[in-house]
């Protein structure tokens, strides 16, 4: 039986952008898992509240279910640990949680930004009341003035990928010559960007970028199909 | 035989306070590999030109010389693999290069700028010289400029650290569990600093602030009992 990912996404079906739901996306074809995906939007509460709270990525397997995406990335690797390891033993997974928090206090923050005004443009009509509502509460300021002066804001970013840049430049991934969850949970960060706006986050000869293609192309080129724009 | 490490030591043969031969230090006390420093200071590049450079950390292994701190990680991990291991298995490896450039992308500059008068105080008078020049040109000013506002800038500083904070409010260490390089790494740092500076620069319940302290507690307390100051 194949597992359910409740998976966010935009005015279209297909259109899907969040960070989260992107890890387990490319957590489970790590796994070799097979998947369907259910596209689900903001508002659309009830149809999650099996899972006793309100966001996605949640997941459905075999009756269990599992929300939060380090949670279900656990779940993932505990019950199919014959399966190639998402966080590549106990060293591996501490650090795979820095770098995870990294991605959230640092990366994240950086891109909303460049992305804001594209971001809201693709949101459900009927979203759109609910995410504007919940980002200005939480950062204080409209959505229009988040996602302001963009090229002014481009060379913090950049430099903001410092730690990751100088990695890359050393090895093909942060999790070192193959990927794991380290590098899955940076790259639904640049997915959600790529799902949402044609703004070009990266230089074309930063190591980031050669990374990220890397992951574009990774199993058979699954992440790199999904809507988007050409980054 | 016992490993020799040659180490940055200031005025006194006891103030040991390079970050990085601090990584060297704690990763033979993980390894439980016995050894022996050698205070050496910037300006006695001959005393270690025997490793072909001229910078410390250098390690000399039962006549196997090894220089740069990543570099004699790697030899100590692959030379006493029946020890515990320093980087945690491959994946866990890939991390720690990215937990260790954060650290120095990051961490190292924003301490220096805190720490620029107390450090430049304790160098010894035969390497002021040579220190003022060298760090003068890498940064293009004065060390009392790089030092100015220290109290502007700790917010920015402890900001800066929001990743490890977040992770060590989660888990003891970065890599988890028990500590291994990438805590090594990043608590050199802080070493570099206590050597040289009464400045605090962790509020007492941040997080980073126990971690640091596990640390100093480490190994029958071998890095807390090291000359420095009250942190």
């Amino acid at each position: 039986m194949s597992i359910t990912l409740y998976d966010l996404t935009g005015a279209e079906d297909d259109r899907r952008f969040s960070p989260y739901c992107w890890r387990i996306h490319m957590a489970l074809l790590h796994k070799g898992l097979d998947f369907r995906t259910v596209p689900w939007r903001f508002t659309e509460k009830d149809e999650i509240a099996f899972s006793g709270q309100g966001k996605v990525p949640v997941i459905v397997d075999d009756g269990r279910v599992v929300a939060d995406s380090w949670a279900i990335a656990e779940y993932l690797d505990e019950t199919y640990a014959d399966r190639p390891s998402l966080f590549g033993g106990p060293v591996a997974k501490g650090l795979a949680r820095f770098a995870t928090d990294w991605t959230e206090q640092v990366v994240q923050g950086g891109i909303f930004r460049l992305i804001a005004n594209d971001l809201f443009a693709h949101i459900a009509e009927r979203d759109k009341a609910y995410f504007r509502t919940s980002r200005e509460e939480r950062f204080g300021m409209t959505i229009e003035a988040l996602g302001a002066d963009r090229e002014a804001r481009l060379p913090a970013f950049q430099a903001s990928l410092a730690p990751a840049r100088a990695t890359l430049a050393q090895q093909p991934f942060l999790s070192g010559n193959t990927p794991a969850w380290a590098d899955y949970a940076l790259f639904g960060a640049f997915q959600w960007a790529r799902a949402v706006s044609p703004y070009h986050l990266l230089a074309e000869d930063d190591p980031v970028h050669a990374w990220r293609q890397r992951l574009l192309d990774a199993f058979g080129g699954a992440a790199g199909r999904a809507l988007g724009y050409a980054v």
